[in-house]
Order: structure tokens, then sequence, then C-alpha cells
């Protein structure tokens, strides 16, 4: 086996799906792959034809070893340039370093050492380098200290003396986050969870998975497919991300529509304080009114109130059917009648309810190759995604065409169809995938990632529009059955004067229709500071009260979620 | 209008069908009607026809007035002889009053005049008594106050003087439970917030509904099926509980297989914490990570954290057919094999999945006037009644015909019939329910409400019954598909040397099985200190940290949920 010498980050680019990963000596490749947000890894694939495609991060690179990803161990030498660092258009509020945390000392590494053996006590610099770095590129830590525990009690006893000895961590699982909130913002020391994926049972009858919190989503999915059940979430950086980090930071997802909150499907948790108290809630019940119910305190609060390390999960039985439909709408409110139609018609079936803008199918049939329009016709003003997950392919087709049909008698539709095979229904998919990835490809791009309720959702999306007039496109898209709208706005060149037509009005506007200004990505260090948009003074104290309650000496991952100036009072 | 002269409880019984109400001067009768359990209150019936079964509670009455109850303003005569006290299972340990506590006075009474209005501040015996009482009359405090706050800011304004006093209080909704959370131990304030029962808002393309906390479930069913849509959860008790308390408690009840728990389903609460903040968590966004999702800890804290005022709530589509089988097993393992194919088989549309064992059966076939089984031959070992709920007749009967057949021919079942209308669904249903109202014509009852892993959960009536051989007839029934089971015990009459065979015995055998003392009911005061058979004592202490910064001088449901020995050092 090769082993890397040289680190950097290698991107390529191959049939609208991105790569993203990070070669680093020895460790195990398949957990050092990163893919985020729409972006799917195909990681049982070798990368020999991604070269071609390396903008807009302009690095160069020379593999010269090609190894197969997926559940092996492999290693890859890679020689570039480092790629320029992206503008983002919500910077974090620069926060100091806290002075009442300790730094690390060389007796801490050799008590670190003490329990968890030298192979899980990593100084090597690339490898922290690697860990110190959100797969954004937008946020750095200078951490020196990488710790790799491989059990509850080791992750105990990290916590246990870091709190004594006033040692900040931060838990890092996949690292896919989109908010800095899994890597250090000064010298934090890093728990990494990866060694931590061991499945523990899988209840048959009940579909009830319990497993160690570094599992990878993918795996975890790919074990339930041979059971009959798959995970009630999925995500586009399912290939890296961890089950523990996707409760932690409670990721939404494709499914969200058909399967919910993880508030809902989590059964139990065993979770590490900040003392190093092993809380264990890790019941498999479906009902459980015995007392507060502790582990929903934790979905969500992005490892900063405990550390996950083992998940109880409600996994659904896996569909034997699915269909998609691509839709035509002439307006917003068409689209809306039409989610309120779908989920009448289609009951429990649907699984996915999607919409774009024109300027949206327009970017991504210009940028992405290989992606037509399946509507025979110009282009409308909107398009809708349908999909449908059932255990009958011929009833749920019927089903779909009818609303179809009905749709079209009612005019909420102009035009529409319905993929004939798994092939076309990955071709509608592209549409919507390529969108995202479009954008990287026209310019200067800024995110926003809101939760809207529906019927105003895309009132943002025009006001922006009528803000920034011909100085930049902007695009409306995004989940549409969960009132999930993906912002995006291009211009040519990053510019502050568009930012500032931009921010704050985009989170001025979310807070005055009561919308949240992340529906989903979580506050990290990014929006630590912006929580006042989407919370009540009130709530924020709330919270705060209970950060001090649950870890006085607030070790766990320091400077997230919530604001500076209320926590360090 | 005819007012209500005499006090009491009146108990009346029709097909199958229990009712229970307390009569109360002048109050509105809707908000007085009581029903619970497995029982279903038909408030919109008169009573006439219901005097002819009175026992086990031996009480003979003489309605004067016989109003429509349901949406008006009612009150009826009764004259009636109190009924015997029924002795329980599971009584509550004594708890002395905390003397920390204020008592009211005059002048507290006059305040709260100030702040309510003279008709919102109930000061008289017949109707505190009522109120003093909970439905089972198992529970008896002895509360000199009744508010019956009208909006958010009185709720607000209430806690703000009684947290400054040092009273403590007690939220009532419909007071239906069944562990005495909702009425006073000693001389609590009680808020009733059965004036707080406005219909907000209803978003009809999201199926989201904003509505006050007092607002009676059946009463939110009803408005919402002219929708088009239905309350995520359905209880015995819908006739009088409230959402507010059913959020407070997390209520399970009957579609909790199809539509999961509240945590699923509840998306935004505004609360009013001990000092009588306004906590605006009331969002109806699908999706928002912004800080921890702090509406959790009140759902199921029984209302020791705060007082639930308002509540959004994401309903599902009402399903526009409905088919019901009723099976029989052999043995246990069959009915668990039969519920994975059925979850397999049937995907989304299984809406319930029940089973009672033999006994069970024989039960509600002896005792219950009208019930019979469907099937012809004499009795198998068990039962299991399977609910599908669905958009197409004919699909979804075919595919639990389908489900029959094959599951005929893997020999899990023996027998099995669907039922070919609603009629014949009806009184399936009635075999089902019937089980719960037998028991209390058979004799002395002992109730117990367990959740736990579905592969050992009929192994406690297996254990009981050989512990107990013939001195006590052993039921078991329950939710299998949530894997919360129904244990009856029943005697000839209430015998200490048999209560001493099952307790702790059922409570110890439940913590080996980590399973959980409280399915759905809670710990109100009659379990508050038994809570360590099913939470660890650090689980036990982070709540009553929780409880602690929440609330610290105690006074929101004080006795309740935790024990008094940790909250009151």
């Amino acid at each position: 086996m090769t082993r890397s010498r040289a680190f950097g980050f290698l991107l390529a680019r191959g049939r609208g799906r991105l790569f993203l990963f990070r070669s680093l000596d020895l460790l195990p490749f398949q957990g050092l792959f990163y893919t985020h947000g729409q972006l799917v890894a195909q990681s049982s694939k070798h990368y020999s034809g991604f070269s071609r495609e390396l903008d807009p991060w302009k690095c160069c690179f020379t593999p010269s070893y090609l190894g197969v990803i997926k559940g092996q161990k492999a290693s890859v030498m890679v020689n570039f340039s480092v790629p320029h660092h992206r503008p983002f258009s919500s910077a974090s509020t620069s926060t100091k370093r806290n002075p009442y945390f300790s730094t690390v000392s060389l007796d801490d590494v050799r008590h670190f050492v003490d329990i968890l053996g030298h192979k899980s006590v990593i100084q090597d610099e690339d490898r922290l380098l690697a860990a110190n770095i959100d797969w954004m590129r937008k946020f750095k830590g200078s951490s020196q200290l990488l710790l790799l525990p491989k059990n509850t009690e080791e992750v105990s006893k990290i916590l246990q003396y870091c709190n004594t000895r006033c040692l900040a961590v931060v838990p890092q699982g996949g690292n896919t986050g989109l908010v800095g909130g899994s890597v250090p913002v000064y010298d934090e020391v890093i728990i990494n969870l990866s060694s931590m994926d061991k499945n523990i049972s899988f209840d048959k009858v009940n579909g009830i998975l319990i497993c160690e919190a570094g599992c990878i989503l993918e795996n975890l999915n790919s074990f339930l497919a041979n059971e009959g059940y798959i995970m009630p979430l999925d995500l586009g950086a399912k290939g890296s991300c961890q089950i523990g980090g996707n409760v932690s930071t409670n990721a939404g997802g494709l499914h969200f529509i058909r399967y919910g909150s993880l508030h809902g499907n989590i059964l139990g948790l065993e979770v590490i304080l900040a003392d190093g108290t092993i809380l264990d809630m890790l019941t498999t019940l479906r009902k459980d009114n015995t007392g507060y119910d502790l582990k929903h305190i934790f979905i969500g609060s992005e490892g900063t109130l405990g550390i996950i390390t083992k998940v109880a999960v409600l996994t659904p039985c896996k569909p034997s059917s699915t269909n998609v439909a691509f839709l035509a709408c002439n307006d917003y409110l068409s689209c809306q009648k039409l989610l309120a139609e779908a989920k009448r018609d289609l009951g429990e079936a649907i699984s996915a309810f999607e919409f774009m803008d024109c300027s949206s199918v327009e970017m991504a049939l210009t940028h992405i190759e290989g992606v037509r329009n399946p509507l025979p016709t110009s282009l409308y003003n909107f398009y809708v995604l349908v999909e449908t997950a059932g255990t009958d392919e011929s009833y749920d087709r019927t089903k779909l065409e009818a609303l179809l049909v009905r749709s079209m008698e009612m005019g909420l539709i102009s035009d529409g169809v319905i993929a004939q095979d798994l092939n076309q229904a990955s071709s509608f998919w592209q549409i919507r995938e390529g969108v995202s990835e479009a954008t990287g490809k026209a310019g200067a791009v800024y995110k926003y990632d809101l939760s809207l309720p529906v019927e105003m959702l895309y009132g943002v999306v025009e006001e922006i529009r009528m803000r920034l007039g011909n100085a930049a496109k902007v695009l409306g898209f995004g989940h549409l059955g969960d009132g999930n709208l993906h912002l995006n706005i291009l211009s040519a060149n990053y510019d502050s004067k568009i930012l500032a037509q931009i921010e704050p009005f985009v989170y001025e506007w979310t807070a005055q229709h009561r919308g949240s200004i992340s529906a989903e990505h979580g506050l990290g260090l990014m929006k630590a500071e912006k929580i006042h948009y989407s919370k009540s003074a009130k709530n924020v104290n709330l919270m705060v009260s209970i950060k001090k309650l649950m870890d006085p000496k607030g070790i766990l991952n320091p400077y997230k979620v919530l604001p500076q100036s209320l926590l360090q009072n």
C-alpha cells in the first residue's frame, strides 16, 4: 500500500457529482472521504476520470495511487498547490480565545497515551491539519492534539480529565458540517469518533438499530438494506457523515418530508457529559413516559452539551418501488396548491417534494453536462419534482399519474412527465441536484439555507431579486415539502456592495416572517452570534442557563451555537 | 337552562362505552365531561339510556335535566350517593407538604381577582371539590382556589405572583390523567386552562394547526376533519382531554404506530415558566436548527417545568379508507413475526397492531354485552387486530387480504377475518376495547402499563401467571406495534398477599429488561418515587438539576414526577 507523503485536498467532479477528499498518512481511507450537501459520494469508484475539471478551486494534482476506497484501507499520493480560499457570505464574528482554558502540556499528552494508547493520540502535523479544517475550507483551528477513542469509557476518561484540567474539546465525526461546528477555533483538543463504528444490535421485528456514534450513515444504510430496512435520513454527505454527528446536528436531508425529524426517530442515546459522566439513555422503547425525555436536549445541540457515543434509531421498512415526476407550474401559488394535492392524493407514499424556479433550472441546464429538460417546450416559471416510495410499483405509478391528470385539470401544472425507468428518474434528480453544483461554475455565489412558512417562502427570493436588479442572478429552490428554501445569489465576482444589499436584509426578512436562518445546517461557529434572528432573548437566555448547568467550565465545543458575550459573563 | 344544585359523579355505561362526568354549577359542560383510557365519550348524545348499568360503582342518580352536551353550555341536576373508593395497586408514597410554600391569603385572592376578574377566581366548594379529585378518584387535594385564566398574559401574571409569593400551583387541563398529575396534593392553587380553547390558525397547505392549550382533542379533530386532516393522536379520553395536557404528558394513544411520538409532531409551543416568563417557541417551521430545541423539555414534563399555553401541531391528511382484520395466532412468537410481516407488506398504511391473549378475549366475550368472536372455532392462544388507513379502499383491502393469505401460508396465523363493513370493523374493535372494561366487572383488578422490547413483552405475563397460580387471573393485551403491554391481574377481592406477589416484582422485572414502568401515563404523583425502576440515578439527577434550574422555588406541580427527597435537598 502506498503511503501519502503530501497533504492536501483533492476535488474532482464527474457526471454531476462532486468529490472532496483528504489524504492522510495511514488512516483508513473510508473515514477520510468527504462529500457534502446535495453531492453524493460514489466512493466505490476510482478517481482516474476526475482530474479534468478542477475549477473553481484551481488546484492541480497528480494522483500516484488510485485505490478502491469504500470499505477498505487505502491511501493516496497527492501533490498539488494549495487551493485559494473561497470567500463566504456569512463569515463568523471574530472570537477571542477564552483565557480560562488551559493549553495542552506534555503531561496531558502522556495522560492521554495512558488512556488511549500511542496510536490513538495523534500529533502528526498533516493529520492534525486535516482535522483542524472544515470541508468548506472556511474555518481553521490550531489544535495540537487529535484523540481517537475506541469506546465509551475512553471518551468518558478523556472528558473527565479535560474537565479537571480545563482543557477545551471539540467533538468531531465525519467533519462534513457547513457552519464550522466540527473543527477547533483555537487549540481545543479534537475528539474524533471515527474509531467507534460498530453496529451493536439490530431488532428485525421492530427495525431498531443500536450502533456506535462513529458509524458512517451510508454503511448503516447498506447494512439495513440487507435486512429490508433503511435509515430514516439520507444526506448528500452520507458517504462520510457519521450518525453521531447527524444526531448532534439534527440533520434533515432528503427524506425529511417522509420520515420527519430525528426527534421522532431517535429512540435512545448514550452521551458523555462534560465531566465524563456516562449518561445511559440508550433505550429501544417506543413509549417511555418516566420523567423528562433528556435525549432531546442533545439532539441538535452540536456537541456543546455532551458527546454522543451510541445511538438507538427506529428504521423504516425499505420501500420496494420508487416513482418520480417532473412537473411545470406557472406561478408559486400553483406549487403550493400542488403540494397540498400531492400530500392528499399520495398520502404516506410521498417521499420528496422539491421545487426550483426557472433561473435555477436554467442554471443546471446550462452548466451541468448531460442535464436535459424532460419537458419539450420552453422554460416555465417553476418546476416541481415529486417522488413516491411505496410497496407496489404499478399501483404507486397509477396514483402518481392520477395526480398529474387531476393537477392538469385543476390548472395547477402546465406540463409534466413521469420517469419511465430508474435512469430517467435519476436524470430528473440530476436537474435538482445540479442546481447547487452549477452555481459554483457561474462565478461568485452567496448561499442561504432558510426555513420559512411555505406560503411566503418565495417572497424573499422576489424581494432580493428586486433589491439587486441586474447586479446579480437570484435563484430559489429547495425542499418545498419541508418549507426549506435554498437561496443562491450569483454575481461575476464577490462584491461587498452586493453583500451589503443581501445582509442583514435576508436575516431580518426571515426573522420578520418567523423563519429560521438555519433550516438544517445548525449555527456552529458561523452563525452563533446570529441566533437572535431566529430565537428570542428569553429563549437564548434559557439555552445559556442549560449550557452553564451542564458544562459549567464551558469546555465542550466552545465558541459555537451560543453568543460568547452571554456565555462568558 | 337548569342549574345543578347537587355535586357528584355520574357514571353510566351503554353499548361498551363508559361515561364519567361531573356536574358543576354554571361552568360550561363541555369542559366538565370526563372520560378516559380506551373509553370514548359520545358527548353529543344525551344520557337517558345510561342509568341501567351502574355497577361496579353502585351509585344511584336521578338526572333531572338531559341537555345536549357537546359544543354548548349545559348543566345537569344530579342526586346520588357517593360511590365507594376503589383500591388501587400502585398507591402513592405518602408525601409531606412542603412547609416552604405559602398558604393562600385573602390578599392573594384579591390580587387574582384583579388579574382575572371575579368569574375566573373560583372558591365555590363544589367546583373546588371536582377540581381537587382525579377522575379515577384515587387522589384528592385540598386546594381552596381554582383559577381560570383566559389568555397567555393572565397565566403569566398568575405565575409571576405565585412565584414571588411562593404559592405552589397545579396546572390542570381535562383532568383525565391516570397518575394523579393533574390534581393538587395539598393546597396548591389550581390553574385550569379550559377557558383557553381557541383555534388560532390553520395552514391548509401544510396541515399546521395553532391553538390554545385548553382545546379539547375531539373538538380539534372535528375541526380538522372538515379541512381534510386529523390530529396525529387519538385517545379514549379525547372528549375531555386537552391538547395542552396531551403535550405535557406526551400522550401516546391509538395511532402511535402510524404517526409516532408528539416529539415528532409538535412543531412549536408557547410556555409560561415558573417566574411568569412567556417563552415563545411557537414556530410552525418543520426545520429549525438555531440553538437547542427547548420545546422538547416541556413535552412530557407533566407541568413541572412550565405551563403550556399554545401549541403548533403538524396534522396528517385524513385517510379516506379504513380496513380491519381480526386474526388468531397459536403462540406469541407468531404474533411478533406477523408484526414484522404486516409492517413490511402494509408499509405506511398500517394504523394499528393490537394483541390480546386468550384470557383477555375470553374476558371481553364473557362480560361485555354484544361482543362476539368473529372466528367460528374455539379460542386460540393469541389474537391480533390489524388496522390500515389509506387513500384507496379496494387497494388497501387487497393488500390486507394478501397479508392474510401469506401469513396463513407461513403458518403465522391459524385463522382470520377481514371486516366487511364499518359495523363489523367496530365490532372487532369492541373486543379489544372491551377487555379493559370487562376487567372492572370481574372483581378486583391490578393494572400495569408497561413498555418492553417486543420479543420479551409477553414474558412478564407468563412469569406473573406462574407466581400467582390459581390465586388470580392474568391478562396480557395492548399495543404490540408500540411494545406497550397492558398487564391486568384479576382476583375476587383486593388482597395484600396477591399485591405482594406482584409488586415490586413487576417493576423489577421491567427494569431488568430495560423496560418502562410507565409507557404512556407518566409518573405524576403515583409513580414519582418509582422513577428509579426505569431511569438511572445519573438520569434522575440531571432531571432534578433541570427542575431546580427552571423552577428554583419548586412551585410548579410539586410532589410529582421526581422523588421529593432529591428535590427538597
